[in-house]
């Protein structure tokens, strides 16, 4: 891992749970020796990525961040362009809806709504990554972005989340191919026990996918006009955020998801892989 | 400078005008030599903190800042703090309103609303850093700031922005005295020519000054009716947002706060320094 690498990987430990960090759990958490986190802790602090708390002498993410991202969406606004797509799909649907931009070899979210109509509902977390093999999200990626991403997410070891998430390579294959024909992903129960989740991709102006949209509910709700409706749904806001991005869906992807809902049909949620 | 100064610094040249740059231009920008920079770009792209075009081969911002962004406001949520204050005061003044956070020896703004009501307005662009000695967002955080701040900002040479710009040491250090003994700063003509700014600053947890929040508005409309209803719209807002931060205003200036708006019959916008 190289200098640069080993100094920013330290801000991936700061997540919903963990807001401030003190030197010695930096060290823990990063496994590196504690003369040499510290240096890098005083180049990210210097350079405004964390922010010492002068009371207990943790750390926090510094405001150079909040800048980054401002400029990211000033030109590239997916976030702007999610939002309102997303808003209306939750409204519509009254099940949770989220973003996710790839982000390396995990799903970073940007945006999730939920009218909380549920009294059982599935709790989405914007701040935590999202694994590529065990989310309908990460599936969408693999199945429909750049090769690449398919190959790098199966080349190492797979972490298994629930009971259900599949974990061979070939099975995660199968599950792929399986994607493609139908031009959407799901996860049964891949991520989080007794929940369904759909995925399709929304493609940027380079012409690959970069982000995906998902609606997780709970298995308890599943039936095959919740699916035709989530579906449908995804369809036309991956279609929107897509014309909104400047980017094009691809034409075979784009004449499956015409054929859409009468496809739904068919779809067979069935345990990990048949 | 340090690796990860280097390699976060290439972050930096990214602003409102510039969301996608080449090698080349990295290379220009930054002065490194072509190998050093490229190697640096490998590493953030790595890390997901720019992105390569694969059309035009130039870099932009990843979506990891966005990530970053969203864990920052989850634990520390200044933005969404200052979003409705911004909102309201801007309604009510019928003026820009703008907040901004001290990030190392510039301000970076996190959040600006204007009702567009005149057809003479102050431009502000969210993505661009303010320097401390010429904005009164910046003097109001010398001013009531760590006095490492004001320590900081002084010491380098000071650039100029506006003809009414204040440079020299001594004059900033008067300024500075004034802001101190009043409860807030101003610029008048510092930044840009023509327009007349007031700031105040708002307090983390940690007791320091964090933030500020300013009204610019051209000299053309200023009345000492309008410079009082800044200020207390200022003082309302900044002891809301500090609040909301689960900060504290230091006695002694909350104390300048409440004699507002009485004291405000004796403003003396005059020009650079009397």
């Amino acid at each position: 891992m190289g200098t640069i690498t080993k100094a920013l990987d330290l801000l991936s430990h700061f997540n919903s749970e963990r807001g401030e960090i003190g030197l010695a759990s930096f060290v823990r958490l990063s496994g590196g020796d504690k003369a040499t986190v510290r240096r890098h802790l005083v180049e990210l602090e210097k350079n405004g990525f964390i922010d010492k708390n002068p009371q207990t002498r943790g750390y926090h993410l510094g405001p150079a961040v909040l800048r980054l991202a401002s400029v990211r969406e000033k030109h590239f606004p997916v976030r702007t362009a999610v939002m309102p797509v997303v808003d209306a799909m939750a409204a519509d649907l009254e099940e949770l809806v989220h973003a996710s931009l790839l982000q390396g070899h995990v799903m970073s979210p940007v945006y999730h709504a939920d009218t909380l109509r549920h009294g059982l509902r599935v709790i989405f977390d914007e701040a935590e990554m999202l694994p590529l093999h065990a989310t309908s999200s990460g599936l969408a990626m693999m199945a429909f972005g750049p090769e690449s991403v398919l190959d790098r997410a199966i080349a190492g070891g797979l972490s298994s989340y629930a009971p259900n998430t599949v974990i061979a390579q070939s099975d995660i294959l199968h599950l792929i191919s399986r994607f493609r024909t139908r031009g959407y992903s799901f996860s049964d129960g891949y991520f989080t026990k007794d929940v369904i989740s759909f995925g399709m991709p929304f493609f940027g102006p380079g012409g690959d996918a970069i982000g995906t949209l998902a609606v997780p509910f709970p298995r308890s709700r599943y039936t095959a006009d919740l699916a035709a409706r989530v579906l449908v749904a995804l369809r036309d806001g991956c279609r929107r955020i897509t014309q909104s991005c400047g980017g094009t869906v691809p034409e075979a992807l784009d004449a499956m998801w015409d054929r859409l809902p009468d496809t739904v049909t068919e779809i067979d949620i069935e345990g990990p892989v048949s």
